[in-house]
C-alpha cells in the first residue's frame, strides 16, 4: 500500500507513456485530467454508479474539474491515481484525486472535480439517491484502496 | 485549392497542436492516425455512409491501416487531409489518405485503409451496399476536395 | 469577431474531432485542456515568451489549472478558444480560458491557469521579468483577438 | 507468460483506458499506435538504443507503421503489447508488434513498423550500427519477455 494514498478507497496504477511527453519531455498536463478520469471510472465501477444510472435514469455529469502539478512527470515511471468522494450536497458531489508517482516517490499531482447528478430522463439536474449517498460512505469506511 | 490534393475528393484542415508534438519535437505518429480519421469521417458525412448504416445496419469497420511518413510536422503548421475511396471490393473497400503540410506545402504522410462492411444485425461480413457504391463512384468523378 | 470572445486578445480556433468523443458520444473532460493549451502557447508566440525564455532563462510552469464545463461538445463542431492573462503577481500570472462552440454559438467551457516563472538555470521560482509585464499589458489594452 | 507472445522478447502491459474508447463504444485505432510505441521504446532501452544513439549520433526514425484490427477492445481490460525485431537491412530494420487482451485472451491487434537508421550529424540515412545489430540478434535468441 501506498502510504501517500491510504486514504483515498480507490487506487489505479498505470504505466507513463513516453508519446504522452510533450516537447519540453514531461507528461503533458492534459494526461493528468486522464489520470483523474481513470480513478473516477474505477470508483463508480465499484460503487456501481452505473447500475444505479440504468435503473433510475439518474447519473453524474462532470461539471468541473482542477489539477495542482507538483512534480514533472517522466518516462519511465508508474503512477497509482487514487481517489475519493467528499461534499455530497443535494445534487452534487466532489471527488478528490492524487497522482503518485513511483519513480519520485511523492505526490505528482492532486485536483478534484464536482459532478452534478442529473435525471437524463427529464433532462434536469437530480437529487444524489439514497443509494448512491450510501455506497459513498462505505467507501469512505472502507479506507484504503 | 492544393495541387497535391487534387485528387482527393474529400479534404479536411487543421491546426497541428503544440501539444501533440512529442519528446523528439515532432508530432507524435499516432496524431497523423487522426489525421486519417478526421478526413475518413468528413467523408462518410459527404457520402451518408451513416444514413445509408442506419437503414440496413450494415456499416464499415477498419480492419487495418498503415502510414508511410516523408516530413515531421512541427508546431506551428496547418495540414489538409484528403481521402478518396479506391479498390471496391464484394465486402470491403480502400481509403487512401494524403497528409498536406502547409508550412513545409508538401505531402508529410501518405496512408490507407480497409474496411470491411459488416452487418451489425448478423454479426457477419456483408456486400457493400449499392447504395454506397454509386456515391463512391460519384465521389471519384467529383474530383478534387 | 466573437462576440462572447471580444474580451480575449488571443484567439485560435479549430475543428472538434469526432475521435475525441468519448463513449458518452461527447468531446472528452481532457479535450478541453488541450484547447486551453492550444491558445495559451499562441499567447506566448504572440508576445514573444520563449525569445524572453531564451534570453533570461526565466519561462512559465504551469503550476495549476481548471475548467468549469458549460455545454457538451460533439461532432461536427468548430471551437474557437480565447486567453487573456490577468492578475500578474511577483511570480505568476493568471491565464484565463473561454471556448466557444460555432455551432450553439454559446461558450462551453471556461477556465483558467497559474503559471509561476521559473529560473531554469537557478532552478527556483524568479519575479516575471519586465518585458513579460509590459507584452501581457500591451496584449490586454489590445483587446479582442 | 502469454503464450500468444512467447516469440516477442519484449512485452508490456497497459490497462486500457475508459476514455480511450470512441463514441462508437471501443478504443478508438489510434491508440493501438500508442501501445506499438510503448512496446517499441521499451524495447530501446532494454537494447540500450539510446546510448548508442549518443555515441554515434545515428538513431532509428518511423518511416511506416502498420495495424490489423482483430478484436474491438472495450474498457475494463488489459493489454499487453510484445515486439521484436526482424528483417535487419543495411539501414533499416522492422519491428513487428502483438497487441494480447487478457479479457478476450487472444490477440486484439498485429501490426509492424520500419525504421530507418538515420545519422542526426550528416542528415542522412546510416548503416545500422554493428553494435545495435548485435543486441537486436541477442535480443531475437533471449525469447519470450
Amino acid at each position: 500500500m501506498i502510504e501517500a494514498l491510504k486514504d483515498y478507497p480507490v487506487v489505479v496504477e498505470c504505466p507513463v507513456a513516453w508519446g504522452e511527453m510533450d516537447s519540453f519531455g514531461h507528461v503533458n498536463n492534459i494526461v493528468y485530467f486522464r489520470y483523474f478520469e481513470n480513478a473516477r471510472i474505477a470508483y463508480f465501477r465499484e460503487t456501481a454508479v452505473l447500475e444505479v444510472m440504468e435503473s433510475s435514469h439518474i447519473g453524474p455529469i462532470l461539471a468541473s474539474t482542477e489539477c495542482r502539478f507538483l512534480v514533472p512527470l517522466t518516462y519511465p515511471d508508474t503512477v497509482s491515481t487514487g481517489t475519493r468522494v467528499t461534499d455530497v450536497g443535494p445534487d452534487r458531489f466532489t471527488m478528490e484525486y492524487a497522482v503518485y508517482s513511483h519513480r519520485h516517490q511523492r505526490l505528482a499531482a492532486i485536483g478534484k472535480g464536482v459532478l452534478v447528478t442529473f435525471d437524463y430522463a427529464s433532462g434536469t439536474k437530480a437529487s444524489v439517491p439514497a443509494k448512491l449517498r450510501d455506497r459513498f460512505e462505505a467507501m469512505a469506511k472502507r479506507g484504503a484502496g
